[in-house]
């Protein structure tokens, strides 16, 4: 193989696939590389994988010699973006490839490259167009909802579910769950709904970090894969093959109780309240009453915190205690100037929703207080 | 004691006490707090030490009532930074501080103020002025050849000698030296020297930050404590009592073999090899001859990566290693496009200079060639 191509169409190629690469040498030294493959018709791909996320980028280049090379991804991209010279030259001979650019030349040690792993991409045809906003709205608002306890694989996921051009994402750890539901137009139809890993969440929003207006999506209900396309890239996603519980049961349904809150007022008092605790997991007490909230937060060693916020409250009084990193995650992801908590007891879940947006909704169980 | 300030007035004067108190804990809690005095005409002093370095900041406020209170100093301008109104109101009752301001009330558990280690700071007619610019640039040239090898303490800091307006700091830990000389203007005449240690060097760096152009100094022989003054602060420095060593003898007088080396185009293929590393202390050999060096760098593992560079060299073909780390850092201390390495032989330290001023001068040893 040898290729001469510009520094920065292959620094754009290589983007995607070195961060699928990076971090992969203790799992298996090869999936660290990632696969160049050089076509007679100045087609470039270059692949990676960590066996859960596969991806493939195309680019051009100017070919003199077919063929295909490993070589390390992170390496890689890291020489080709501190280069001087706006060429790059790549060429392969026997396991050694030689970059070489302006004055510059490195040789690197490839593995062999029979053993990188063979894996596929759908044809184009197979993909349905769905808006690339959309499904970074779905996954980014439920996102930090899905458990970290790897006792529990099955919610160590997104759930997808689409149907009649409604998407709905829902997450749970059985500490909090958030559920976002938009209008989609298109074809995309899983009305069984699809579980997406964590990892493989964070590596789609990668791929549709540059804001391309549009992605192809495709299901293979076979295999449990999900597969993505933008303009150069195609990646598969291995989905989690376990049944999400139902969570519907878990979303309450109060209409009483109900506090309007000023947004950054209310994240400004949970912020202060938590420079008490030192960044370790804390809760805040909730003192509702008529007109007012306060907020209190108790350190044995630091001291005490108080902060009260003028609130819109027609309901009990109530004294109710969260874990102060959870309800500062869910606030931080509504949009809108105020929020509203619905609440039933001092034991039971809070419903947290906008009040600008019907988008996106989240629940959050209260800590004991003691 | 009982006052009320505005919040970036008391921002600004807890700024640099906090940063001295911060981390201190470990030492003895008490460390970790930060007197706070009001005096009846208004004025307030705001005191930090970690034994080695002392300071007191001064600022104005309302004082409704005189005294002193200790508070733990990062929670106490974490809280203050992130109030949301613009005036607080601090109050002690029993060892308890009261910060309040807006709807945030905080009861801060103090220490007893009486624990809170003793300490002078120098009448103001002690100080000379020494000009700021000046004394940041002795320090930041030469603060990274200070010794960390806990063995050799005498070389744990910043050997700094003054004399008929001539002012010099030295540093080095045997593989490196750095030198620094300025004129200055004024009295401030150390012809012995001082020898201020590392950790002081950073807190003189965070005193000055502010821009101010003068700063007082005054130096206690009987104490060895550096007494610093700008404006609204003073620092006290206690210094390393040890005889810093002949360097002099280290600093080689040649003057053939001279390279004279483009500076960003170095550094540029210095980063390129070293990425060969990961950022493990790794060497980097010269091989010097005529109009050229070619850098060389090798990792079993990795490969190899070289880079050529057009020099302008009249001297002896040589061969020569350096530590790539170090080889960086010095360079990027040199102001100017060009600087240039004076070199003996494959085992003899190499001298680095600048080209367009002459304030500075490096030494580093080279390591062997296997």
């Amino acid at each position: 193989m040898k290729i001469t191509l510009n520094k920065s169409t292959f620094l754009n190629g290589l983007f995607l696939a070195q961060k699928i690469s990076e971090g992969n040498a203790s799992i298996q030294p090869i999936l660290s590389n990632i696969q160049i493959t050089a076509n007679p018709d100045g087609k470039i791909f270059c692949r990676a994988t960590d066996m859960s996320t596969s991806v493939t980028s195309e680019f051009q280049a100017e070919v003199f010699q077919q063929g295909t090379a490993t070589v390390n991804g992170k390496l890689l991209y890291q020489l080709v973006s501190n280069l001087a010279g706006k060429e790059v030259t790549l060429e392969k001979k026997e396991n050694a490839i030689f970059l070489t650019s302006h004055k510059s030349r490195f040789e690197l040690n490839g593995l062999r490259d029979e053993d990188f792993p063979n894996f596929n991409f759908y044809e184009d045809s197979a993909y349905v167009g769905f808006e690339s906003e959309i499904l970074r709205e779905l996954l980014d608002h439920t996102l930090f909802a899905v458990a970290t306890d790897e006792t529990k694989p099955h919610l160590g996921g997104i759930y997808l579910v689409t149907e009649k051009n409604i998407a709905k994402s829902v997450a749970t750890d059985g500490h909090k769950l958030a559920l976002a539901e938009y209008p989609f137009e298109g074809k995309f139809n899983i009305p069984n709904g699809i579980i997406i890993p964590r990892k493989g969440v964070n590596d789609i929003m990668k791929m549709l970090s540059d804001d391309s207006a549009n992605v192809g999506l495709f299901y293979d209900k076979e295999l449990k894969i999900l597969g993505l396309k933008t303009d150069s890239t195609k990646m598969n996603i291995k989905l989690i093959d376990s049944k999400f519980p139902p969570y519907e049961q878990v979303i309450p349904q109060y209409q009483d109780n109900k506090l309007v809150i000023p947004k950054e007022e209310f994240l400004g008092a949970l912020k202060r309240i938590n420079l008490l605790f030192e960044g370790s997991d804390a809760g805040v007490i909730l003192k509702i009453q008529k007109d007012g909230i306060v907020l209190t937060g108790i350190d044995t060693l630091k001291g005490k915190g108080t902060e009260e916020i003028e609130v819109d409250y027609t309901g009990e009084k109530m004294q109710i205690a969260f874990n102060i990193k959870f309800f500062d995650t869910i606030v931080n992801k509504i949009q809108g100037k105020e929020f509203s908590i619905f609440l039933h007891n001092p034991k039971s879940p809070a419903l947290i929703k906008p009040i600008e947006t019907s988008n996106f909704i989240a629940v959050l169980m209260p800590i004991r207080l003691d």
